[in-house]
């Protein structure tokens, strides 16, 4: 931590934050230059976390030197992590694709996209029981009904399935039922939830919130590791800005950020990014380039029919057409499907 | 609702969106122009909510031309509501001022700052004792015990108190202790808790979210009323853009707009907006000056050992500044503080 | 200037940045912290202006303490600027209105609007003959014909006059014509006409572009004055953020913000900020209590006619009931209209 | 068009629209709806440009339902545009890669730059010699001398080479001496600049603004053909967002949303999207399978001595790399490099 203090700032000022400093048990380095007097606390600054510098006289400015995330810090844990989700590893050799409808409507709806995505080479079934929906007029999801489709798919294909949690109770629910559950881009700083989903140990899809800093994000995953759950997966949605040609803007370098800062997997999922099915394949390739662990993206057995986001879901065919389409790619990128 | 069809639509394409619309019991109107068919939705069209028509041929685009939130919209209620909290009416004739600290550390810091900031014209304090904070390592408030400072405040002042909820948890400890709940900016489109907080019939405050439409904001606020609560005040506290001079980007027009939109009163916090308590003072005169029923305002004794937010903290001198200049420019809006 | 170290930097990393701090002549500062080294230059940064340190070996970021403009800094010019137009001053006691339409269409409306907006208490006429427009299809303005009848216009009400220039050859007709330039939005970082409108020595008002940072912007001005033209204004018009319901969104705080990093005065302008007639009264009222030294409004003799904005144009009648209710305000502000 | 009346727009109000439109020889269908009447105009919208409908009573808003851009529309002109520079087609079959130094320092800088991006795969030399820069103290190119350069380089390498141009001036420097013009972001509504770009008849490198929709952009690269200059291509290199991990954030997007609304070529800029070398691989791969038809990518024989842009140059070795990286990609991609 780096204390800047202002242009001809008085001597007893700087003292007395030098002060504060030793009183914490800190070294407080000062360097005098020529405009500006800077002071380097030298030391764990967590122990000043609830000083506010700020606002003694005449300090300008606090610089942060180091984050405030650790166990989602790549510094202290070098090695990427590997998350289990059933017989599916994400974040290893393999590039996995999650699919399926944005909400379960019926058992037959979730059936049919399971065997289809399945037949098409996804790993994963997601489908959302628990919608978080702009309006309270919309669909708002089949609940617990919907989380026993997600399981008897899974009996039937093999796959494990995702679904979204959207309170304590649907978390409670969700754990009976699936193998991993998704916290959404709206409730990425609800920290209740975040600690609840900590506490499950079951591995846990954490979206990126519409307009949080790759910095909140690893801090909203710290929430969860330190609840003593380690299965963290990143999902880069997009992110909201003034372009209206797209819902939002896919932030490519988000994966490369992620991999420079952190150990945890990060997978993209191009169908909320744009909102547009026709977009959907060329934002899936750039994804496998970029280096991403695995795409979500969603399909629906009729689209013209989908209670929920249709205009941005695969039909069966399209999905099979996409999946055709990155094989060579993944294998490109030196790993497999 | 206005269906624009692609250049050169084929016949069949039109035929199929008219007959989709007509089954739903609508009329559909369709205008050919030179370039494009346009159709005209007439009818209620929350019956064609779950039809995604934009997934058919030849639709290029789905233009809504009403709002999707009726119970918090103007025109379906246009006379401006009242919110009483306590003995303090918000959207009347009085310009109302919040005030208190972020965070609730001790009883004595918000005994002082109770009987501080009610002497210099404040009306109702504020306190957090659950606090949403972006890391886990953070001070996360002090929950029951908190909340019954508050309650203790209020007592030996007279002054109504409010507090930020983030859970059912809180929510159910809350009720008991304070007038008004307060929805953070994180938690505007957590809809679980907006159901649970309207379920309550407490009035509540609905901070804006940091990259939430004005839109997306009313639709938040009528999860809030559809559960049977009309008793909603809206805060706007910054919403996020690139300028990081000031913490967050104050949308004051977001006064006009919501005064034009909707019938529910509407606050400014200029403190969470700037984060600079340099800037507090100015951000208020614009806030009363723009139209807004009220203030929130943080105040500390000592913000320089503020366990959150500090820098943006007043003390209960400069807040008596502040309210001592605001008395004047109040009375020219026809207004009393 | 500082910079910091990776954790676990090499030795010679460490003595490599020092090497090339000490060999411009600086002193290089270190002080080891805990996880990070971190290294302060003392004496005139500007010299290592043209080394990037940050791809040497082990160094992780550098943080610059100071701006990087001088001329518009208040640090080194504590004074506030007065910006001599005519017989207008900005920046002194008076709240400087300018009004006029964005584009001059005719002899007869540019004349009927000078003698309105006098009328109304306005005190500088604006008029646009050189109109910047997202397509090359739109009205672009009538050039050196409507510089005339600006001119023709301060002839018959004494009112100073301003204009956009757009182009060196833009500049050089109007310095024959009106007494200041006017830099809009889209051409605030167009850093050549930048130095042209300097080398005028003519009062130049700068408009903040749609995505430039308060620093960006200063160091624009910067640009201006460097060419020893002091008489730099700026204009606060509104920031492009994600929120639709307005044009763009009024930064409030960029009055504020303004008057503590800068000397130079500041005025907002509503209609283009909101791009909605209904809002412009509210946000004029906000930018004056905020501390503006002014306004740009928009007039027409008959919005519903215009070749540009329309939409945000005020009647006559509305701008001299927006004056009216101005000036208790401004004169509550201590100055005058 | 669509004209959307207010709910409960007198009949009065919706003839005098209805007026308008048919003054103008078009024809206005009516259709009346449970909230709300929508007039839709039938014929050429170009004939009301100048009207401002909003304006008028009981108007609530204008619906565009076409692009104002023309020329640089797919529906008008389906097929994609090629773009030749010197012996380099951009837009076919191959993706083009542009690279060298951000501003050309010297002729040896230069020349070594020039031979060794060719020996790499470049096709095309970048180079500027004018550089627009936020800080009028900051290096600003080497102008006519640098220009000189670039022609020499070509000369002894074959390949064609593109500068930066900034002012009239510069472009009627830049023609004597390179293949393509490029406008840069801060430029890319400098409308003057485009049309005198436009008159030269030579290939223009269009970069997107920082907060320019690509409706803007498109409507930018309209101003240029519409002076009789078909030979435009565009190129991406981020927009501004609240995201500070990254000096931009790459749309990534933009490549497919553009092949689908225009038949131009795009490129991407890696390099300035991200301003850090190490993301600039995993970009230009990104760009690649999105199915961009080039990159530009920033080389400097030492990077830590250049005197713009350092920290995200590639050395010459680390460009090698990349293009190596790059050739079964856009071999799978089906083109070639």
């Amino acid at each position: 931590m780096i204390i800047v203090m202002k242009p001809n700032a008085k001597a007893e000022s700087i003292q007395q934050v030098k002060s504060i400093i030793e009183e914490k048990g800190l070294y407080a380095h000062i360097s005098d230059g020529h405009q500006v007097t800077i002071i380097g606390v030298v030391g764990d600054k967590a122990m000043l976390m609830d000083q506010n510098l700020e606002i003694y006289e005449d300090v300008d400015k606090i610089v942060p030197v180091t984050e405030s995330y650790k166990l989602a810090n790549k510094k202290f844990h070098p090695e990427p992590t590997r998350v289990q989700v059933g017989n599916v590893t994400i974040g290893g050799d393999t590039t996995v694709i999650m699919s399926g409808p944005c909400a379960v409507e019926s058992r037959q709806q979730l059936l049919a996209t399971a065997h289809a995505i399945k037949k098409a080479g996804a790993q994963i079934l997601r489908g959302g029981a628990y919608k978080p929906r702009t309006s309270p007029y919309a669909f708002q999801g089949l609940e617990e009904e919907g989380l026993s489709y997600m399981k008897e798919a899974r009996e039937e294909t093999g796959l494990p399935v995702i679904c979204e949690v959207t309170s304590l109770g649907a978390i409670e629910s969700a754990v009976k039922y699936v193998d991993m559950l998704q916290i959404g881009a709206r409730n990425m700083q609800n920290f209740y939830l975040l600690k609840e989903a900590g506490k499950t140990g079951v591995p846990v899809l954490l979206k990126r919130g519409l307009s949080a800093t790759i910095d909140e994000w690893l801090n909203a995953a710290e929430y969860i590791i330190a609840e003593g759950n380690p299965n963290v997966v990143l999902c880069e949605r997009g992110i909201r800005t003034f372009e209206t040609a797209t819902r939002n803007t896919l932030d490519i370098s988000a994966v490369s950020v992620i991999k420079s800062k952190s150990h945890l997997p990060i997978i993209v999922d191009p169908s909320h990014a744009t909102g547009v099915r026709a977009y959907v394949k060329s934002l899936s390739m750039a994804a496998v380039a970029a280096g991403a662990d695995g795409l979500m993206i969603e399909t629906h057995p009729d689209p013209s029919n989908a209670l929920s986001d249709g205009p941005q879901s695969l039909t069966f065919e399209q999905f099979e057409d996409l999946t055709n389409e990155l094989v060579p790619l993944v294998k490109l990128m030196g790993k497999r499907l």
